[in-house]
């Protein structure tokens, strides 16, 4: 693979970098930015590095009316060795070109986007923090350019790929989370866009996100649109419970994201000999397995937060403690592991990483 | 009411006008705009008529990333007499409003908005077309510009007003389309955003229209998606049924979209005396009066193509015809009397048009 960036131009104004207790999540953006553009005739062309600068479309880019636009999240991890490591980015890109072909748009090739990610990084190394619990956030995302009014596929579009240094998604650390089960929204549906990494989902979730906030939760979790009994994600993440020995999360039902954390969890599980299964899981039978004393933990995955550990969880008017609202050990040897790999700490037995030279 | 837009900048090169007969949809663009901004902490500030420009965002707007926006469609239509006249605009703005609630979005004010939009037609009253079935095609949207990637309502939008001279929606003008059931895909869900006119929405029909098309149909019908056995939209416009003299439409359930040209139609048919029921009906059901030759007409209503006559209805391997693939007399008088109205051609006994002065 040999994929080379066009263009570089470099920026001539460098930012000051924030500290590294100061960085939060997604606030902060680095000098520089990768630009590709696609029309149907051509394809994807003109890769490039520039300064990170404004996106200037016109008013009827078919981003800004119908919403069609892909994208994705993952990380850059520094080692105590001043390496660079990417966590699975080729799972990002495929996921990518999945969700793509949800939303009617054009596919990338996945090699060649990954080099051109290896190089915006290389000339923005400087940014990825050493703190203990940052890393380097990098968001591609492609939206629908062609200024067209009409209900159709877009012809144009523009891949982007930013950086963002961050801290823990979290501001509490991975103390656990209270939850609360959202009974009047919903995330998606069968047939729907939610197995997508696609912007419409995600704002359609702030109205509840909000009410879940002012009430004091952490984030909702979300039932299946249909019965309204099967849990399918929390927040942005994808949910896991621990009974009697035994992990369970939802089965990809169409309207679930297909998490990357959530693969790797049940790739760990299974290489650890932990019965992990994944099915249907209503939230009746989640509080039941607390009322029988069987439910040990429950936490999510996702790759802003790793993992998060849930310690309280509300349906229905009842609440329910976890683990004494405490971390399991399950979750706590989950988080260690995983990030122990990401950031080059602990062998990476699974062939994960790769490195960014 | 005497709300003044604070600043015209006029382009110092104006476009040549396409010809009436070119126009299609959404194609062309008028030579000025309305932009108008908003802060959390000043409110809406600085509504302005520019040139037609690009846009600049940051590349970390939340537009891009989580698709928060919401958009109108209406129409300004020249009558023979020269004036122009808008249909409704108050009732589109309120809906603007009602989209934003659900988008966790701030509200602008109604009528200072309208007031903004006439100046702005005012300032290209020239690109109103004046050839029979054209008009020009109104979309005012609202986009989250705030640079963050957390998962929140973005603390900074925009609203936009663009202006597009426009010919008949569908080229075939008002020939009865022919219309598959969408089976696979769904549209919205209870608890989802179907109810908004969001861009998420959009995007996720764009496959089924796809393949729709490549089997030779004008559009698809969609289904709820909980129980697949409901009619909930054609494409995106709202579906009518009369049978056996009485006209039925799926009521608002939440899933879907309150058109305006909906509201009207059912205003003029209970003003002329025909029974008009709003409640849920089935596929199943239509198919059974087709089978006992009560299903007397088909059509669907929207802003862009208003009254759209539906001959063929394809289901589940059966297709069907109806009223021997030709307009009915009520879709017809619909047609006529709407259009008519819109256009100035017969009085308005509704007060539905303004008149842009």
């Amino acid at each position: 693979m040999s994929a080379t960036v066009v263009e570089i131009v470099k920026s001539k104004n460098l930012k000051q970098k924030p500290n590294d207790d100061k960085l939060g999540f997604g606030k902060y953006f680095t000098d520089h930015m990768f630009v590709m553009d696609y029309t149907s005739e051509k394809g994807w062309i003109q890769p490039k590095i520039t300064p990170y600068e404004p996106i200037s479309l016109d008013p009827a880019a078919v981003i800004f009316h119908y919403g069609q636009t892909v994208f994705e999240g993952m990380k850059a991890y520094r080692t105590s060795d001043n390496k660079i490591l990417l966590f699975r980015p080729d799972e990002n890109f495929k996921r990518l070109n999945m969700s793509s072909e949800r939303l009617a748009m054009p596919p990338v090739n996945e090699e060649e986007v990954l080099e051109y990610l290896k190089q915006l990084i290389n000339v923005e190394k400087d940014w990825v923090p050493t703190a203990e619990g940052t890393s380097l956030y990098i968001r591609p995302f492609i939206i629908a350019t062609e200024a067209f009014l009409g209900l159709a596929a877009s012809k144009q579009y523009k891949l982007v790929m930013i950086l963002s240094p961050v801290g823990s998604y979290y501001t509490g650390g991975i103390k656990p989370v209270s939850i609360k089960v959202e009974e009047h929204y919903t995330r998606a549906v069968r047939g729907g866009t939610g197995m997508a990494k696609t912007a419409g989902n995600y704002c359609a979730t702030f109205n509840a996100q909000t009410k879940a906030t002012s009430e004091g939760f952490t984030q909702v979790l979300w039932l299946d649109a249909i019965e309204k009994k099967y849990v399918e994600e929390v927040g942005t993440s994808n949910a896991f419970f621990k009974v009697n020995g035994e992990v369970i999360t939802p089965e990809l039902s169409g309207s679930i994201l297909p998490g990357i954390t959530r693969k790797s969890v049940i790739e760990m599980l299974k290489d650890w000999g932990v019965p992990v299964t994944e099915r249907k899981v209503s939230i009746e039978e989640i509080f039941q397995y607390h009322k029988e004393g069987t439910l040990e933990e429950v936490f999510s995955t996702g790759t802003a937060a790793v993992i998060s550990s849930i310690g309280e969880l509300e349906w229905n008017g009842q609440k329910i403690t976890v683990n004494n609202n405490k971390i399991g050990d399950l979750s706590q040897k989950l988080y260690d592991t995983l990030t122990g790999i990401q950031t080059g700490k602990i062998a990476d037995p699974y062939n994960w990483t790769t490195e960014v030279k």
